[in-house]
């Protein structure tokens, strides 16, 4: 229970920041890039890159392997899974509120088909 | 588009720290809930709730109503829908991973099948 806790923890702790959101969200796009390609559309410098990619490998987000002197990342989205579940159980509200739009769409239409008559 | 990041980065901070997920999940299931109410199971001192219900309300997750001494707190789930669709794009990566699964099964099924004969 304890280790589930931790790492919803630092998933949403990596989720947190928009750098690293708009790296996953490449490497959702991408099968796998380098740290150098990742960098490219970075406003900040690489060494702040790396640091954003530390953190994503910390909570499995990503994974790094390195053939002769290109790091190649991937996404490992495993984790998000679970952050999508805790997420999950709002749900209704938002099924509650669509609903009650719906109804009142419905309410206003025979109104306005009585006012007609 | 800048504010769209901005509550997305509030958000998911809120959602990092378990003692404000496990306001969200009793707000969840009941209809509004006092401050002390909410600082009862909790291991940490009411300043700390406080505190933690602060963060909650900035993200827009809560509101407060006062009436007379009673601070009632109540759900306000909205946001987390915008998480969760940031979210739901890696859905296809756990469907993926579960067709292989069953690709995989049906593969080893239909071996033994032929074994059999």
């Amino acid at each position: 229970m304890v280790k589930c806790h931790e790492q919803l923890d630092r998933t949403f702790a990596a989720l947190v920041d928009p750098t690293r959101r708009a790296i996953l969200a490449r490497l959702e796009r991408e099968d796998g890039a380098s740290v150098s390609e990742l960098a490219k559309p970075c406003a900040i410098k690489l060494p702040a890159v790396m640091k954003h990619l530390d953190v994503l490998a910390d909570a499995g987000l990503i994974t790094r392997s390195k053939v002769g002197r290109v790091v190649t990342v991937r996404l490992s989205p495993e984790p998000m899974r679970e952050a999508m579940d805790w997420l999950r159980r709002y749900q209704r509200f938002w099924s509650d509120s669509l609903d009650r739009l719906a109804a009142y769409a419905e309410g206003k239409e025979i109104e306005m088909q009585e006012k007609d008559r």
